[in-house]
């Protein structure tokens, strides 16, 4: 073996290009040339932090309500969140999609089911219902609402006045790894009923019960996680801790995870969902976690910084955070946001890593 | 070999009692003259249907507490259920401890903690708060108040009428597997706090939410599950049968088990616990558990058959279960029941059997 | 209240003898009169360290053998092991079942299955196969024959000379749960097949290699773990520490659990079988478990002490080690002995505890 | 809202026209021009079927180990298989990295370690070990040898002959994650120690044997699955069908799956592992799964259907399959192929699914 380092002869480098070409042609591609690129000793995501206001979003989506309709093919009048990291695609990050869908007055979007997993998030406004395999559930300001994998659903808006919300998919993940399926169904809604609860609710929205008549899913049973007992649960974090008491995850800073009750693991079995308070004055703690996340501040208003970037953000805005990139929120009169991120699909690979970093 | 099926002689039956007797002297004992009792076809419990009426017992429980402490060493002022068919035990069933708790006005029971998992249920009354690991639980009519193995606790009764309520626990197992292990505490209360909800409910009582900086433990986090929550739960699982809708185990009857949120398993390793709805003129199915269990009526009326007996029973009365007899509940009026079981055990060691008959 | 700690008067007394009757005539007992013996500080069992001798053993199982048929009724010419301190039973410890059980020249046994979990072990002789759901098992010295619950089983002597061995069983935990169901096979053997292998061990056999053909069933799918690769796997730890790497659980003494290739878990769901090699001059460490155990000494000779009992043993005798009794095997020529035991049971409850002391 | 589908008018284009500019420069992109891309009916993988022969892969390898050398940076002369479908790659699929990786007399490559889960096949020749951890694995025919995440390790080549093996990792589906951490070790090895077996399997490596000792990590503690094992398993499904019992896949098709042995599941988080073997005459099930995988013949000779395409392939001849393509698989001669692919990723996503077609 002759060694490179040592100054190749022009012989051995034309020798080395007639190699590269037969690899080339043989479908084969060295790894000592990419190793680094392949291999990074830290994640190096293509991702990069990126804000969208949604002063800018919800106008654009508007827009589209007078221009494009909801039907058969395109399917939901929705406008992704396209990572200026990854051009060509619309994608948020390399695994999570998020987009704001519109519907208009009376509309409705007609159902299908996919391997996908889907959810709902609502920061503003109320008046649409999603039939999920046949069950009503009402959208409202603050509800997380799940589509997990393979649910027939369809939305139908009930009133005189548009509706907007944030869709999060695991669309990317699914699409590079080739495991989608997707059904269209009926063109006719299945219902259009219009209950305050839905049938999931009342069967498995009482805590800690669970209706033995009623078996478990392998996806949360449970559709619909309502505003008035996500913010009763924020709130008593932050009391417990002006009692002196544990519950906060650090100073200032309450969070609860959407979970399935059959199981207490994540709701969604790709997308963890959680929600964030930050009390008055309050400050993160920095945090960096391999696998991305995307953020919507639900209320309040703040600073963020995500890697290099920091902005300040106000309710509806969002923020994508790509893999190992460190986050840390600041509020003076405090916040509330909703994030959701790929931390499941780590967890079950075994790929899950955090650092935490005091910052002060 | 001779076979002794084969009219033994006089010389083969003496041979037969000399060996019987140097099998007792080596602490030996054959398998042949006893395999039928020990191993029946179905099971066979010394454990019998019983009955105990609440209007019986909660007068001898307010007699003792005339007349017995509440203190160091007894620990607590609880009157157990006796199986007739268990001679010499205090044993509802043959894992199944249950008692009548009394604490009269401003009495305080001491701290301890053991390996035995305990619960509370309450058909009646409110004042007494239990602090589980120094957090104080309300005791209200319908709570169902967990106390898992190795948590300290302590009673006390904060008003000036007495209380009393069921205790539920797995001595008798523990007993028998020589598991047990028990530890004296402080002999002052660790807090005289009196909140409407423990924090451990303010923490972990929301649907579907989890507090991400509350690490839960391999016990249920959550020691309340309050009557509001579960009347609601109950009485939707009815509603929707009205409806058309699923949820109900049978026509009429609604259950709910009371589990762990972190897990959505039963909220105690070794017990059991459910709330049983009857509606208006329904009558259970006809099933038969491998394992015994304990049921109390809440509330209403109706008639039990346990095997070959029948009773009317009523608010308060308690009756046990041995394992494999048949169990019916019929009700004009309706009829609200507590069971408790050792249906996780028989499920952790894969001894779990279920027989439904239809009975009609 | 009246503390009866203040010297009860006669009247106090009386009325206390009157409610204590009251308590008996509604099949009530008080806890306070009790509550030490049921709930002791640490494991008080009944049970008491036992030895019994395999010179003594073996001539009774020999006898029976003359006098006592093997057939239907009474099933198996097993005689068990009876712990002194459980007087009335069979039982080696409160959970576990012991038994030697002999096997005449072309005797059989007939097919039978049970609830009941079952294993044998052979400390000597071979000879015998055992059908297992119609797989033929031969049985060899040192190997250990699973039989899970509910599979069908049944034993064949094929030669012109007895063979005794071992059998565990959960007897006394399934009758004390009232778990038990039993079921009477045919009288015809299912094979009279006689392979040296299985066909069990030639699917699943194989060190981490599964059968993607072959569903693995709930219980362990390998019914047969041979003295050869037992044999090996102990000796490779001694080996290992020798050259100074990590292996063995403390100086000189290796231990192999059985398990079930399909899980990694214990090889039956209520019992632990391990297999023990304490090297020249070896000591274990003094261990307690909360459980109960049997161990057999398969080779060699040595001391051991259980609670206050110290015993010298060799080859084939079995000695009962009840709930947290210290145990410590000390060795000078070097000593293999097989265990089983009820850990799995107090894992699968949450009730396993463990101490060990140095002892030097 | 105008539809579109009636004929936009000039305007109306214009104004999408304007909008879609506008979506852009907001970075945000409409899922109803693209969805059906995104969200396919089923799989549409952009990897196709591909073939890369063994005559052409080992002279090249060969040519770069008189080019190439083997040190700190590119780390491993392993060249990979590009997949045709996949431009500007260097994945055999979406997921999965496979390469042939050539060793030269003497050589050594340096200590890292990494989060990719990393496993080598060997299709012929010997001489070459593997320390992982510092555990020394000696590589021969037909072996499989575990490098999971983070493991440290480094391979050297103690003979004056080369040595050339097939490299599998996720290295595509951790870079899309943006999950990898990449650390350098010691230039120099650990060890040159050259034992016939490792460390490892001395502790793990006897069927349904737990070294209690040795607690098992997270991966699998067994490292490396030898020929005589697997070849042996095999031959014994192939055997029992012959004889008329149960334990292949399909007539004719025996296969075995590497698994972890302290919990049975796949012996790598993220790839599975298994080896075929199709008897004499013998043809495969045709089978589609989610997910993609990659197979290389070990030994004999046949023909091969992946979607469109069917080849003639002979040992060492590698060839990927994309998602939910049909795969065939036919041999006069009898033919063993060992396959990898990324099934464990999607069921612990929950997006496994299989179609089997009789195709007769």
């Amino acid at each position: 073996m002759t060694a490179v380092t040592d100054e190749p002869t022009a012989e051995e480098l034309a020798q080395l290009d007639e190699l590269y070409a037969d690899f080339a042609a043989a479908n084969m591609a060295p790894l000592w040339t990419q190793r680094g690129g392949l291999m990074p000793q830290t994640p190096s995501p293509h991702a990069v932090p990126a804000l969208w206001r949604w002063s800018t979003l919800y106008p654009l989506a508007a827009r589209s309500g007078e221009l494009v309709p909801v039907g058969r093919g395109g399917e939901r009048r929705a406008i992704a969140l396209a990572n200026p990291g990854l051009p060509g695609t619309a994608y948020a990050t390399p695994t999570l999609w998020a987009a704001i869908q519109y519907l208009g007055p009376r509309e409705e979007a007609p159902a299908h089911r996919h391997t996908q997993t889907a959810f709902r998030f609502v920061v503003e406004g109320e008046g649409v219902w999603t039939n999920v395999v046949g069950d009503p559930v009402a959208m409202r300001r603050g509800d997380l609402l799940l589509t997990p994998g393979m649910h027939w659903h369809e939305h139908h808006n009930t009133t005189d006045h548009p509706m907007a919300w944030i869709d999060g998919l695991d669309i990317p993940l699914v699409r590079q790894l080739d495991a989608g399926f997707f059904e269209f169904g009926p063109e006719v809604l299945s219902t259009t009923e219009t209950p305050a609860a839905s049938r999931n609710e009342r069967l498995w929205g009482h805590p800690g019960l669970r209706p033995v008549g009623a078996p478990a899913p392998a996806a949360s049973p449970l559709m619909a996680y309502r505003w008035e007992h996500t913010d009763a649960a924020l709130a008593a974090q932050l009391e417990l801790e002006a009692e002196g008491h544990p519950g906060v995850v650090s100073p200032g800073h309450a969070v609860v995870r959407f979970t399935n009750p059959a199981t207490g693991r994540d709701a969604l079995s790709t997308i963890r969902t959680e929600m964030h308070r930050l009390g008055t004055g309050a400050r993160s703690l920095t945090t960096r976690v391999a696998g991305s996340g995307v953020w919507q501040v639900f209320s309040g208003s703040g600073s963020v910084t995500v890697g290099d970037e920091t902005w300040d953000v106000g309710t509806g805005d969002l923020f994508a955070v790509p893999s190992w990139a460190p986050v840390t929120i600041r509020t003076d009169g405090g916040l509330d946001a909703f994030r959701f991120s790929d931390d499941p699909v780590f967890e079950a690979l075994g790929l899950a890593r955090t650092s935490v970093e005091d910052g002060s």
